[in-house]
């Protein structure tokens, strides 16, 4: 807890409204209360400015005006809320075998675990050798989790999950804002990571936690191998994503979707219920229901060279046959 | 073991033939002999059932006439081979220190490494900090296995061989049955990984095993850093696949294959002995000898979205041109 | 250290000049000194011969008259240097817990890490569970690296640095030299990884140490998850890289550049600063500053098909257009 004298102090602001609000924890625009601190970036969502119950907002000079509650004025927006949020961070202090305060139900743990503050493990669950469990996590009954798996800070887990060697559940986001030198500003995430039940996890797979809010992973989910799940990505009931696949922050997959190996889906993009993408497609806007694909075929080397050329001459060629086609009409 | 009658039950299914017939393992169609079990999924195997030497097959009412042997007749075939596969599966279950049933011939072993039933290590290796390595592995002579390193169940690991950091082996594959309610059930990986002589494997690369055969990686193959090695693909002798390629379940790469880096290779490809991609390529079908690209090349931004609207109105392009080209013929 | 006698004796050479020349190290031909050897892979590369300071020089018959210097005569340049690199290579011998000759400034270290000889960490560091860091590696202050992370030789990391959990910094390029048998021989990499100082590294990331030469990670760069940097890359101050992206060797960003998820950029190419590339896209040229873009947009699967089959027709289909038009012309 802070109150908004110090807050300003800390990312060198100017407070117009209550200095003595105590701010509990930072919060989605649309989502923030009375003892929450949210962001607008720019006027682009002025109106979630107007409808916000927060206790205070980060904004721009120019917003001040529309600002229902107290306010903090910044000349860069994104890059004050990226210093915030490290005041609001949890740290992992806790580096060495079990912690007392750990309630754990299962017989399986390897001896060398690193389990720390407040985990709580269901019953019936093995967790494999030198893997690292960080503060607050809560896993359910019925999970398998193999060695040299981390899972970070109060990531939540459901029942009946295997968990596969070496996979990372909960590391930070990638957040970034950019300062007037072109520095970058790494956001704190303070949200976290929340499974479901029912699922599972391939490999080397990572899973981001959330900035504000959680990153989720919903019922019946299968993850493959080397699987980047981004912050904030919520990933519907019984959707498969197999091997390889990057999705960028914030995107929402349905239920039931498909996602083959290799494919890219952009921060953002939406994906409705039982969407399935081709593997190695790029999906870069959103999708209704339906099957999708997006990549080049393979051609012998020597072709692809010369339908490359043609590619990027389609303008050109489309213009000259118009200019041709034309001529020869006015013949 | 399990006899014909309670496999019958696990599954759900309409037993017709012998109801005591002992069962030791599962097996592909093909292969399967008088004490296993093989599935059927549809008509198109129809030529696997007949001339299959199986104890028993799992297979729908309509092929019933077809089968020359023990028949479990179920609804969703594919789907009672998933759940049938968990009573095979093996369980693990060493979670600390070196069993006493392993036979090590080598000293450089990291004191936490966690190495389970029956593993045996030839001589002249070195296992680095934290590696675990389940039961049933086998690891020959001259083998480097940096820190951080999972190797799963009953992996054969050859000669003279470098496993880098992070790199899992021996990972379940993604296979999956849907139910008709849309839910996944997970098919249990019965098969191993078998590595032969002289390789090398980069950090953070994860290799399935088979689904019922083995994930085969040849004599002096080379794998880069974040490779993705799908259940039953087959790595011939010689062949080099560069960082970040995910190759699909059951794709076999013949001798001396070249991928270059960010390939991705679809499922049940074949590609012949001496074949070359180009990396960021998708095979997305079989390829015979020679060097082969698939992808878009880069451009400044503001010329591919001009390129992606032709490239999308190609159909419509060549329909008008013909209708053009055919009113200026009539003239 | 060995003596040129020894070295052409270890790679079948024919030496022609001072058998007793003592050879230090291996270096660039650019680079190498009195006391190294170098090589000169063909004849395209003669004025780097001509203007050698080196040692000793590995080439072929044909360059000999070239030399400036002591020669050594083989049929297959690449190979003999791929083959000399093991000679010149630090073996990693210590596995189990700190070596005394660790300086370390920092109080929160794991138990159970793993930190080999002449280590040195610097102040208010942590260094999460099961880590692994090999000799000779330097760590600067306010470093935080999280569990199951792996750091090999001689890496050197600067100030304020986060390294996520699952990382891989100085693993071996994948660099490889074929014999006339059509085999592999591995070049044993002799170079570093330098990261400076304020950079985050994403979980599972790997960056490869150099050939001879060093990986470099300027100031301020941001790497994302699942990241594959490999060897002799030199990535410039404040780049970022998200998640996924396959960087090849020897690679140059600039400063500011900013790859999106799932790119992959070919080996050897070069960004200049303040360079942007879309997520997804594939760079196989070198890039001025500006915005890029190379994938194919994602589209219905029926639509796609089409697509495809005119991309792949486009050579003819001008080809007709042409004769088309000459014949119109003509009437």
């Amino acid at each position: 807890m802070y109150i908004l004298k110090d807050i300003a102090s800390f990312i060198d602001a100017k407070l117009v409204g209550d200095v003595s609000l105590k701010i509990n924890s930072l919060s989605d625009s649309s989502k923030a209360q009375k003892d929450q601190l949210t962001y607008i970036v720019d006027g682009k969502h002025k109106s979630d400015l107007i409808n916000s119950n927060a206790g205070a907002v980060i904004l721009t000079k120019d917003l001040l005006d529309d600002c229902p509650t107290n306010a903090l004025v910044v000349d860069n927006v994104y890059l004050a809320f990226a210093k915030i949020t490290h005041y609001f961070k949890q740290q992992s202090s806790h580096l060495n075998g079990i912690h007392a305060s750990a309630k754990i139900n299962s017989k399986n743990i390897a001896n060398n675990c690193t389990i720390a503050e407040k985990v709580i493990i269901g019953r019936n669950c093995t967790i494999g050798a030198n893997t690292a469990i960080e503060q607050g996590v809560t896993i359910g009954d019925n999970v398998i989790i193999q060695p040299n798996v981390t899972i970070l800070q109060n990531t939540t887990i459901g029942d009946n999950i295997i968990i596969s060697a070496g996979v990372v559940i909960g590391s930070e986001g990638f957040g970034n804002a950019l300062d007037k030198q072109g520095s970058w500003h790494t956001i704190a995430h303070l949200g976290s990571v929340v499974i479901g039940n029912n699922i599972t996890i391939g490999a080397n797979t990572v899973i981001d936690r959330g900035t504000l809010e959680n990153t989720q992973i919903h019922n019946g989910a299968r993850l493959d191998n080397l699987v980047h799940i981004a912050h904030n990505v919520i990933l519907g009931a019984d959707t498969a994503i197999a091997a390889g696949v990057t999705i960028g922050g914030s995107a929402i997959l349905g239920k039931r979707c498909k996602i083959g190996g290799g494919a890219v889906i952009a921060s953002h993009i939406n994906l409705e219920d039982d969407t399935i993408v081709t593997g190695s497609s790029t999906v870069d806007r959103h999708l209704s229901k339906g099957h999708y694909t997006g990549f080049t075929s393979i051609s012998l080397h020597s072709d692809w060279k010369i339908t490359q050329i043609w590619l990027f001459k389609l303008d050109k060629i489309v213009q000259y046959l118009n200019i041709k086609l034309k001529n020869l009409r006015g013949k």
